[in-house]
C-alpha cells in the first residue's frame, strides 16, 4: 500500500512538496503553450463524463496517475479561458501573482468571517480595498467588502436598499402586510441579468423590475426614467432602488450615472452602480469623464477578477452605507460572540455568506506585482487593442460597427453587400461565428442588438497582444469569405 | 526597471516558475512547521493594518519582497486553521491534493457558468457529486450542485420552497399582494444562523422564521413541532419550509428527520436537511442511523469544506427537485445563449451567481488522492478522538460534558468543586477559554447552552493526532488548576 492510503492525515509533507513543484511546472509549462490548445474544446455534450469512472475509487490512487488522467480526460474539456485568443464575453483572466496568491490562501485555508478567525484576513481586506478606492479615485466615504461574484455584491446592494426603506422587511417580511407599496427598481434594457434574479431572490419580483429603454448609443434614456417612477409614485407604489451600469455586457454602453443620481437625490432612491467589468478603467485619468456622478451612488460594484488579472472570483461592493447593509444582515450567534466586537470588523456582518475565503491575498500580490502603473498600462493598452479592432472594422465595408467602442469591447457584424435582408444576415453572423469558433483558433460570442443578431470581440485578456487582434481580423474576415462563397 | 514592470502581459514564465518553486518550498515548509505557530495570533485590533501602507504601490516589486512582507507583516496576522491544535467552530482544514487542485483551478482561471464556457467543468461537478452522492448512501434521485458555503446553499434550497407554493413569486414578488400569506419557515432553536439570515434575505422575514424548541439532546421536539404549524395554519399562514439539521453549531445534536420527513409529507412542506458539518459521516456505515429519513428531504446540504478536507470553498446542495429550483432561478439573456441547451446543465441556471469557479476539480483530487477508504478513516479517527476526549472529561469530576458526542465536537465545563453559582461558573469558564486562547497552544470557541457557558472542542481537523487532544486536555486541565489557584 502506497504511502497514499495512510490512515490518517495529510499527504506526506514530502510528497506535496514533490507533486507541487511537478504541478508548478506543469502550469508554467500549460501558460507557456497556452497557445497551442484549441482555446474552445470541440467536443460534444457528455464525452468528458463518459472518460470518468460512475464511481469514486475505494483506495487512493498516486498523484501521476491523477495528474495523467487530468490531461487525457480533463484537459480536452476545458475552455481556456487564461488563451490570448478567448475574447467572448468578459475574458477574465488570472495573472501569475493571482494564481500564487490563490495557492497561499488555499495553504492557509482561513476562514475570515470574524476578526478573529483570522484578523490578517479583515486587516488585508480593509488594506486592499481602500488601496483600490484611492487607485479608482473614489470619495474615501465608500466602505469596500470583498464578495465572490457582481451578482452577489449587486444582490447584498439590493438588499441595503431595501434595508433603507425602513420597512422592517428583515423583521416583518415582505408577504401579507397590507400596509407594504410594491416595492419597485430600475435599470436599462441592457442592464445585467443578475439585476433581475437578484430582485427575484428579495421577493421584489421580476414584473416590478422596470427595464428603461436606451438611446441609439445603448444608454439609460433618463426623461423616460423620470417619467416611469413618476408613473409609479401615482399608482402608490414605491421606487427605492435604480441600478445603473457602467459598460454593459452587450456592448459596454454607459448609463449617464451623473443625471440618474440627481433624479434618484431627489426622488429619495438607493443608486447602485454596476462597473463590474468597466470599473477598473476608473484608474486612468483619461476615462475619467465615464464616471461622472459616481461618488453620488449609494454603491459601486466593480469586478478585479474580470479585468485586473485576479483568479475567480473577487467583487468588490463600495457602499457609502455600509451600517444599512449591516442592519440588513449582521446575526451573531452566541458561537460567533468575540470580545473585540465594538473595535474590529467582522466582514460575516455585511452579508449572507458566513464563510470568506482569504480572498485579498491574491489581489495584494497583484497590486504589489505590477504596481498602479503596470496595471493602469496593461488596461489602457487592451483598449488601444479594442479602437485598432474597430478601426479594421469601420475601414472594411463587409462589416458594421454596432456599437460605440468605449472599453475593450467591440460589437459589430457582417453585412456583405448582397445579403441585406435582416433574418439572413442573422444566420449569416451566427454561422460566421459558430464557424470561427469551430477552428479552436479564436472564441467568440455574440449578443443582439435591435433584433441584429452582434458579434462581440473582447481584447481585454491580460495575454492578448497585438499579433492575436490581428490573426482574429483576419481569421474573420477569411472565414467571412469562405461563408459568402458557400452561401 | 525589472522584468516585474514591463508594460504588458503576464508575469514572465519563467519568473512564474521561479516563484512558484519558491512558493511550493515555502507552502511545505510552513506545513511542515505548522505547530512551531502560535495557532491564534495574539494580536492587537489595527496591528496588521498599521504595518501596510496607506497607498498602493505605483511601481511593480519583486516578489522575494512581497514573500517578506508575507512573512513579517501577514503572518503575525493568521489564525492558522490548518494547525492541529485549532480546535475551534468547526477546524476546516485544506489537504495537500486540495491546496494543488485550487492551484490549476487558479491556472485555469475557467468560469463554469454554461456547459459552452468549460465543458469540463460543468461534467467534472456532474461526476464528483454523483460520486459523493453514492459515498452518502443518498437516493439516486438526488441531483447535486455546488456552491460557495452552506449559507448559500441552504438560501437556494429556501428559495427553492418558496418558489413552490406556486404563488409566482419569481414574477410578481410578494410586496403588496393582498391574496399572499404569510410564509412560514422553521427550524430549531439550535438551527444555524445562515438560515435566519437566508429567510430575511428571501423578504420571508425574521419574525417568521419559527425557531421550535429542543429536548435534552437539543433536538427539534416534533411534537412541539407539529403544534405550531397547526397554530400557523389556524390563523391562515402558509407553512412552506423545515430546516431539520444533522449536527448542529453549537452541539452536533441531530434533528429527528425521520419524522419531521413525515410531518412535511402529511403538510406537503419543503424539508430542507442542514448536514453541512456532519454529512460527511453518512461516508460511514455506522453512522447511518443519524441519516434515517434523508432520502425523503427536498434537499439536503453538506461541506466538504467542513470536514472532507477540501479547500474553502466548497458545498454540495442536493435536492430531489432540480426544476423548481431552475424555475426560481433561470435567466437567459441574449449573450448567454447557446445552441445545445437541451443536452447539457448550465449550472448558472441554479442559482443568483452567474460565475463560477472550477470548484469540481479540487474535490476530484481529493476524492482520488484519498479513495473512499482512506476519507472514511480519517473521519472515523477524528470521531474517535472525540470520544476519547469525552470520557476524559466524563473522567474528571472537575468538568461536566454538556450534549451528547455524536460526531467530532465535544461541549463542556468546567465545574470545580468550590464554584456552584451559575454566574460564576460562566465568568470561570469564559476566562478559562481565554487563558488557553491566549497561549497561542490551543484554539477553542464556546457557545452557550442553557444559559451555560459552554467550551467546545473539535477534533476533526486533518492534521490533529491523538498526542494533540490530550495535550489540548493537559493543557486545559493545567489552565484550570492556574484559575482556580489565582480566583
Amino acid at each position: 500500500m502506497s504511502e497514499t492510503n495512510q490512515m490518517t492525515g495529510d499527504m506526506p509533507v514530502e510528497e506535496f512538496r514533490k507533486v507541487g513543484h511537478q504541478l508548478i511546472d506543469w502550469a508554467a509549462d500549460y501558460l507557456k503553450n497556452i497557445e497551442t490548445f484549441p482555446v474552445l474544446p470541440n467536443i460534444e455534450p457528455g464525452e468528458i463524463e463518459k472518460r470518468l469512472p460512475k464511481e469514486a475509487p475505494k483506495h487512493g490512487e498516486d498523484f501521476d496517475k491523477i495528474i495523467n488522467d487530468l490531461e487525457k480526460n480533463i484537459i480536452p474539456g476545458i475552455t481556456h479561458w487564461n488563451h490570448p485568443n478567448f475574447m467572448a464575453y468578459f475574458n477574465s483572466t488570472s495573472s501569475g501573482p493571482g494564481i500564487l496568491g490563490e495557492l497561499l490562501s488555499a495553504v492557509f485555508n482561513t476562514n475570515g468571517m470574524l476578526w478573529k478567525s483570522s484578523p490578517a484576513n479583515a486587516e488585508l481586506e480593509f488594506v486592499v480595498v481602500n488601496w483600490f478606492k484611492q487607485m479608482l479615485g473614489l470619495n474615501q466615504d465608500f466602505f469596500g467588502i470583498v464578495y465572490d461574484t457582481a451578482s452577489t455584491s449587486s444582490f447584498h446592494a439590493i438588499a441595503a436598499a431595501r434595508e433603507r426603506t425602513s420597512l422592517k422587511i428583515r423583521n416583518k417580511g415582505l408577504a401579507s402586510r397590507k400596509e407594504l407599496p410594491k416595492l419597485i427598481l430600475y435599470a436599462s434594457e441592457q442592464a445585467h441579468s443578475s439585476i433581475e434574479k437578484d430582485a427575484i431572490a428579495l421577493g421584489i419580483g421580476k414584473e416590478n423590475v422596470r427595464l428603461i429603454e436606451v438611446d441609439k448609443d445603448f444608454r439609460m434614456k433618463t426623461n423616460v426614467l423620470k417619467e416611469i417612477i413618476e408613473e409609479d409614485k401615482k399608482n402608490g407604489f414605491l421606487p427605492f432602488c435604480v441600478v445603473a451600469t457602467i459598460g454593459t455586457t452587450s456592448t459596454t454602453s454607459v448609463d449617464p450615472v451623473d443625471e440618474i443620481a440627481e433624479i434618484c437625490k431627489k426622488e429619495n432612491i438607493w443608486l447602485h452602480v454596476d462597473a463590474a467589468y468597466a470599473g477598473v478603467t476608473a484608474m486612468l485619468p483619461e476615462m475619467k469623464n465615464f464616471f461622472k456622478g459616481v461618488d453620488k451612488a449609494d454603491s459601486f460594484v466593480v469586478n478585479p477578477h474580470k479585468w485586473l488579472f485576479t483568479p475567480v472570483d473577487f467583487s468588490i461592493l463600495y457602499t457609502t452605507k455600509p451600517n444599512i447593509l449591516k442592519q440588513a444582515f449582521s446575526l451573531t450567534p452566541e458561537y460567533l460572540k468575540t470580545q473585540e466586537e465594538d473595535k474590529i470588523i467582522n466582514y460575516m456582518d455585511y452579508g449572507i455568506q458566513l464563510g470568506r475565503r482569504f480572498r485579498a491575498l491574491k489581489f495584494w500580490f497583484i497590486i504589489r506585482y505590477f504596481g498602479v502603473a503596470g496595471l493602469q498600462n496593461r488596461i489602457r493598452e487592451h483598449m488601444r487593442l479594442a479602437r485598432l479592432f474597430s478601426k479594421w472594422i469601420d475601414e472594411n465595408p463587409n462589416f458594421e460597427r454596432l456599437a460605440p467602442v468605449n472599453f475593450g469591447t467591440v460589437c459589430f457584424r457582417a453585412v456583405p453587400q448582397d445579403v441585406r435582408n435582416e433574418e439572413m444576415l442573422n444566420n449569416l453572423n451566427e454561422e460566421l461565428m459558430e464557424s470561427i469558433n469551430r477552428t479552436g483558433k479564436l472564441f467568440l460570442s455574440h449578443t443582439k442588438l435591435n433584433g441584429k443578431f452582434t458579434i462581440r470581440v473582447v481584447t481585454s485578456g491580460l495575454r492578448t497582444e497585438e499579433r492575436h487582434v490581428r490573426e482574429a481580423y483576419e481569421l474573420i474576415t477569411e472565414k467571412l469569405t469562405e461563408n459568402m462563397t458557400f452561401n
